[in-house]
């Protein structure tokens, strides 16, 4: 059974790189599966910079939604980074998709993946509370997500100014 | 002497079911002093999913305010879990009370206790600075309350995906 | 070579007071470099709280934006704290620097310096997203930052409730 692996951190917090050097260690290439999508020149520019950072290596396929299917098409063709979590929460919340559904189905496809699968996701509940109900709404729904995923997990990572403090 | 633990983390860190885990490891039934109080819908549903989530085992007792009180009269009776100082903090800074006093107090009477405490605290110093002085100044007051607990604490765990990470 | 360490937490996490035990642990007296300026009174107010719970043993200097000199000058004279980066960062963005280059500089001094210097730093990114673009861009900054500087330590500690948790 293929390994599964959380880096949770801040953000610029180093997560991501954390989590491609976890990857490539288990074989290349490997398949970076982006659930970010370019609705801006912000983000564009972030996923830009991204991508020339890490080179070669790499499969990069974008799935904003159906993490499910893109794990199991890209099973037994060598690990997977999944980037980020907390995105894929904000587009299921956006679609209006039931997202404690979708999560559950995530993790109960996990014990049947041969190949390994580290997950980055956010930290974004140390912060003051905030003022509005729905960036309350999304923080609480982030934070289970976090949750259960880690308990599904075989090791969890906190980064930290970027290195990587072992959590379980 | 009972021991005092004192369980620190973000929103939906997992803090309150790694507290509840821990007071029922010295024994049940635990006593739960909650220093929240229903204001609003939104804060009823939340003590509502608390509870629904405790279960049996449990003492439940409400107590905004004199926690110093409250731990006097359940000494010896089995341990104890207070879920959360920083909301007792908002409730002394509301109710207009010298909050330095309350907890100097507070930490004066945990060396007698006989039966153990275990506290719950957030952190809400690691976003980014407050626009406003109300904010920072309630920021900077749960920071030095979280400092003088952690000071007198047996052992302190941070929350990270609803995981403890021993910080003393 | 005289080591280098650097101190990350929240906004009144204790990483100050912690900062100061390590650099008094390599001697005295040690040199404070403050990168804070005093422009309105509750700045003020923070700057000279920290000034007076420090007490003897130190040498303070002021100093916003050339660290590179100030370390340069106070070499081989005793440990050195600077507290804090971040603040550093925010006056070299004010004065429209080249932080990233300034950065360099900085870290490219390090090696040869025959004194300890202890840097403070902020975490600033685990809170919700901040709205505008330019609290955005300072997080971004102040992440990259402190990657960087954390990967030229030798040591690296998060404060949390003003305990040191280590991360390198």
């Amino acid at each position: 059974m293929g390994k599964t692996i959380l880096i949770t951190g801040g953000a610029r917090s180093g997560k991501s790189g954390i989590a491609e050097t976890m990857a490539l260690s288990f074989g290349r290439p490997a398949t970076f599966i982006a659930t970010a999508e370019a609705h801006d020149a912000e983000m564009a520019a972030r996923i830009a910079a991204h991508q020339a950072r890490r080179g070669e290596g790499w499969i990069t396929r974008a799935e904003p939604l159906d993490l499910l299917g893109a794990l199991a098409e890209t099973d037994g063709k060598g690990p997977r980074l999944v980037d980020c979590l907390t995105l894929w929460l904000t587009n299921l919340l956006l679609a209006e998709a039931d997202w404690q559904a979708a999560v559950r189905g995530l993790l109960a496809a996990l014990p049947a993946q041969s190949s390994p699968v580290v997950f980055v996701t956010n930290e974004v509940g140390m912060g003051i509370v905030p003022d509005n109900a729905l960036a309350r709404t999304f923080r609480d729904a982030a934070g289970v997500l976090n949750q259960w995923v880690a308990a599904a997990a075989d090791e969890v990572y906190l980064a930290v100014s970027g290195l990587p403090l072992k959590v379980k």
